[in-house]
């Protein structure tokens, strides 16, 4: 009789390779790789050479790209998904996706289990776990493994398995890697040792996709984005794809130091971490859809969406992206951004990220109204009805419970 | 039989200095000025002198700049007070001072009305008419009158009343003034012709206390910022009051480049309007604080004060200072804030403010727990059982509503 | 040359008739009456025959009681319109409606104005002049009439108004009607002399639809409400229509006593106003739907509905419908109500509303998880791996900050 | 050497008393037993026989009734606690009391260890758990143990430990209690087999403090009951203990059918229950304090605290009393129930209870204001201006993004 399948999310990294092995071994189960492209770069060749390798009987690479961008990062644009006013969650929005095609391939080779290389302190485990239970809810349950949770390996052991892997000792005993980074298009975390003393600066060499303000030009660019019902669609007047433009402005953004992010945020699993974050595309584009909003949504609209816009960056955060409740938020938003199209005009320099110019066919920014020359056409004198009536609670107020001003 | 008197705010610019005879001319009063002094470094000989020219029988000069800063720009930093994300509301935490403090000289002097100079179109007529009728509740009502509301004046009749002034006719065709600019210690706030197409970049000459990138330092500097119960109160180890904290940082800030904010806004009269803002203290401080309270406070204690924020923003931006609810949330904060003590260093380099690190005696930021050494405290094996019962919802959801992935 | 036309919003009263016989003479215009039929019974051919001798060009009557129901009142319905947790905004809901009709009308007839009956304290005001400005924001705009807020009449005046419009003197003599009553299908508000004390109990000939706990039925009765995506349709399993099913629960409730609600609440316009209301249906029909959510919703989708509730209670009554955030709203609502469908079982006794069952088949009450029997399937061992992480946050901000228990 | 101590949070019933031998052999520790009354009826002398005949070393009956009633029952009511509009939070409120009174007896006799008597599928654990790691986390930590979601005894095993304790076997075998009762002061919260069908009407034995409708007096009572400062203080108007309030009002209000509450609730560990309640008392006292608050309080202020109550209801449902934000939110809401004084009249009748009067010194009701009668002070004129500014908003979006209405 043939042995149950596992199909394991890979990296190709050292973790998920040894994970590889200890699969087989300690489950007794055939591994399926999966490698799925959301932008992190892998080189696929060697990806698939070192899978083989540990064992694995079939190794499949998705790319992704484009559905991550379509589907994850724009409707994340679009709700303002931005954690704790810091950060614009690449890897949160790109782990529910990765959950979804392990479940894909999972259905598709006939696996019985599914499983990630997450341990048990991060936020990761939670939104693949979450995800998977949700997405094979209608069908037949599946095992989900994670080893690095499991395993509770000495530094032998994981020689051992490496060995077992194919890997060289000198790659394990060369790993030279000080920060632990996960990467998609969307940007990269960077966490680890020299990360977790608050008090003390990000060391350069914890960023590989940014300049320093030191090295970047003296001269600015200036870039113009354009808007259709709150999705990019060009770059300087010409049509762009989602995933043209977002590495586009990795590249130019990056270039002129704009993207670093330094945050101590709460985990879901009840602690603090301190996270440095490297994301320049999402912070031109979530600048510039915000000023665009400035002009197209009415101040109700903005406080709305502000509020829901906090509860969605914490259900992106927290692994709960395959709910009803988040396709009853992307529903609102989608209808609230009708009338988000225009073009917002932003200058990169020094680090700086500088909303020049932002402007709309259906701008509700009105000159006649605003202007502060004689010739404006707002009524003056509606104003002190209005604040007759505005100012009425107050009054009333102060007047029955004798306001004491605490300041 | 003596006049009435009328207590009117005086900047001492020739609007306010032109009011100061109508409102003798069309009401018959007799006028006091009051120049309350926010930091706006106003020139106080020359307010005198140029307010007995215009007839006034007195001319208050009352300098109110540590009870701006103690009462009204802490507890706002304290609890978030930011516009729109944007705009730390210089001119509206100033606007409920002044008119407590018209509302005092009244008394004082025995005038039967206050005067501001404030048009009918934008925010501060609220600010100083909601204020003043709340302060003025528990005692006899005073009038309040706002000329350039009432006036309607052509450029010939505005020189008239120059001319009674005591102005000199030069001085009226010299005006200059290309922005409309309100100043106080907490930032200046600029307005005017230029500034409002949204498409266009804001002029360098709009702006005095900040220097463009250009002209920074290629040097950053670091500065330490001490907070203890959410007040600052030193800078680089030295003990230093409120007032001259916020100078020295509007002032090195501004050096280098930061405190502009170019912000489209919704006034509370319901129109958007296209301001420029300068700001340098406010952004540092705002931004310490709030690099601080990711240590200090918990992630519902951050997710609730986000919430009170906006609201309070709104409140302060509208002219609801001296209201009930205002109090209720001070208690909040200040109960808050019990723990808001510790350090934070910033960076000012090329019109960045960076925070570079962050430290509290009272951190809810674990190391043990937070690191990614094998020595960390953190039960892993707990996380299976929480993500079983965290995700549970889901699970059920999917499985009895068939959830349909929107993505 | 012909005269312009406005457009009367008509009841049949006393006032609206005064008006039409007003707007002749005072804006020398020709009246054409619209009387809407929201539900509020009017004795149509009376309307029209007093309408004709007030002088009305034309008098239109449109039934769109159905397109009430449909559009506004189950809308109201799915959003959880109920004003400060109160009022089923009866009138609210209805005034939009109205103002649209009138601009409709308008343009048919070819009318330069529009006229309603509010006076200057109330909110309909608002909610007829904010909708009738938005509605005619893409065309030529409309003059908005009303002689309510702008006579100022005596009672002498009134009388020779009414006289004009071929009232008989002893009718406005007689005028014995103590209490202000707007109506439709949705409820009816009743205002006045006696209920402007608080400290009063309402007295029992101030209420119509409903009996009096004393006089209704020792025998309760029961019935099934069905609902599909939120729509009820249907009751104790018949299909019915939303029109007739009102009115069949306005009949069944009222009889028993359901629907009577004393408030005092917050008026738009700055004041408090102690308000009474009968809305046998809606009563029933919010309690139902609240209760079918309970099964449908998962917690998450109930917490954010509660809270746009709120939000779109208060659009609803300050006349904000005609507004692109009631549209995103309601796209959010459609979407969240994809499986509120299912049955409620209500008891109607003695004035009280009791929801005795509901049901299903997509609800989120999962007996085998619930149930205490030990059969369930709920893993009980998760609990404690949930609770260490779930206490977490709690015990490390307790060690760090000394946790002083204010209890 | 002598064994380690535990605490056990002792009711009398068959379950902790089974518990009292299971720890002491389980664990290999004495056990000393803490009754914790809260209202709760206890049969205090054969509680503290009980406990002894199970082997218990030392058995404590603390009477903490006042303490309940002024430190959590009314914050509880001041903060609007009703957790999902429904429940008033009875057992909930209790818990950190009685963990807190658990933590403290183990500090008092050297304990090492608590317990209580939670599965691992309730609330109630993580109430417990949560406050005690909280509250001992200034000192030494102590164990948590829970028999019920540790033993997984079968019904033999129970019985053997029954008689282990004393109990006889009789008593096992005629646990004839179909339901599952918490009860104290503040209410008790039923559940059961019965009940755990949603469309099931509650049978009537599973109440004992309310009588059915058909049972109630015909003949209505009113109340009179006064409040200072958001607390109720006199029945009648006569001062009373808040405890003597509260259990006056249970048994006037359950005679008369009122506090019944059969909710479908969403548990903190992702299930949904339905669950029975009854809550006299609280009924009446949430029903006068927020008909009082529409007096006192402002729109805005009232706005503010349903958006914290609701934060508020989930931290005590979900057992976060022990932290600071509910330290922060209580601080907000003692200063906002500075003006909360004055009288609320209750009507109840029929499983009715109604507000028919309210009043106070504070309050912002202004008769002057909002009367209909023609003397009213209300300025009339002032409308039309707030209406155009308040409409502004919507005319320029209607304008500028061609409203449709989606009605």
């Amino acid at each position: 009789m043939s042995k149950e399948k596992c199909v394991l999310a890979y990296s190709g990294g050292m973790d998920s390779t040894i994970s590889t092995v200890w699969i087989q071994e300690n489950y007794n189960m055939d591994v399926v790789t999966l490698t799925v492209d959301l932008g992190s770069g892998p080189e696929i060749e060697r990806v698939r050479e070192r899978s083989k390798k540990a064992g694995a009987i079939e190794s499949l690479v998705w790319d992704v790209k484009d559905e991550f961008v379509n589907n994850y990062i724009f409707p994340g644009l679009k709700a303002g998904a931005v954690y704790e006013d810091s950060y614009a969650l690449s890897t949160a929005l790109g782990r529910p996706l990765m959950a979804k095609k392990l479940v894909e391939a999972a259905r598709k080779v006939g696996a019985s289990a599914v499983a990630h290389g997450c341990t048990g302190k991060g936020n990761d485990q939670v939104r693949f776990d979450a995800s998977v239970m949700t997405l094979m809810a209608d069908s037949s349950p599946l095992k989900i493994i994670a080893p690095a949770r499991e395993w509770g390996m000495t530094r032998d052991e994981e020689k051992m398995y490496a060995n077992k892997a194919g890997l060289e000792l000198r790659e394990v005993g060369n790993d030279q890697r000080v920060y632990s980074i996960d990467r998609n298009i969307w940007g990269q975390a960077i966490e680890g040792e020299d990360l977790e003393d608050t008090w003390s600066e990000p060391p350069e060499d914890a960023f590989s996709w940014t300049k320093s303000i030191e090295n970047t030009p003296d001269k600015p660019i200036e870039i113009i984005i354009g808007f259709e019902k709150g999705i990019p669609v060009s770059l300087d007047n010409k049509k762009v794809s989602g995933k043209d433009l977002i590495e586009k402005l990795n590249s130019l953004a990056g270039e002129h130091g704009v993207g670093r992010i330094d945050h101590t945020e709460n985990r879901l699993v009840g602690i603090k971490s301190r996270e440095v974050y490297e994301t320049p595309a999402a912070i031109v584009l979530h600048k510039s859809i915000k000023a665009l909003e400035t002009l197209t949504l009415s101040r109700d609209q903005q406080r709305m969406k502000n509020t829901i816009s906090q509860v969605y960056s914490d259900m992106v955060y927290d692994g709960r992206w395959f709910t009803e409740l988040r396709n009853n938020i992307d529903a609102m938003m989608n209808d609230m951004h009708k009338y988000t199209t225009g073009e917002v005009r932003v200058k990169l320099h020094k680090a700086n990220c500088i909303v020049t110019g932002r402007r709309s066919e259906y701008s509700l920014y009105d000159f006649d109204l605003a202007t502060y020359s004689t010739d404006d056409i707002f009524e003056h004198s509606s104003a002190t009805g209005f604040i007759d009536i505005f100012s009425l609670p107050g009054k009333t107020q102060a007047k029955n419970q004798t306001f004491h001003d605490s300041k």
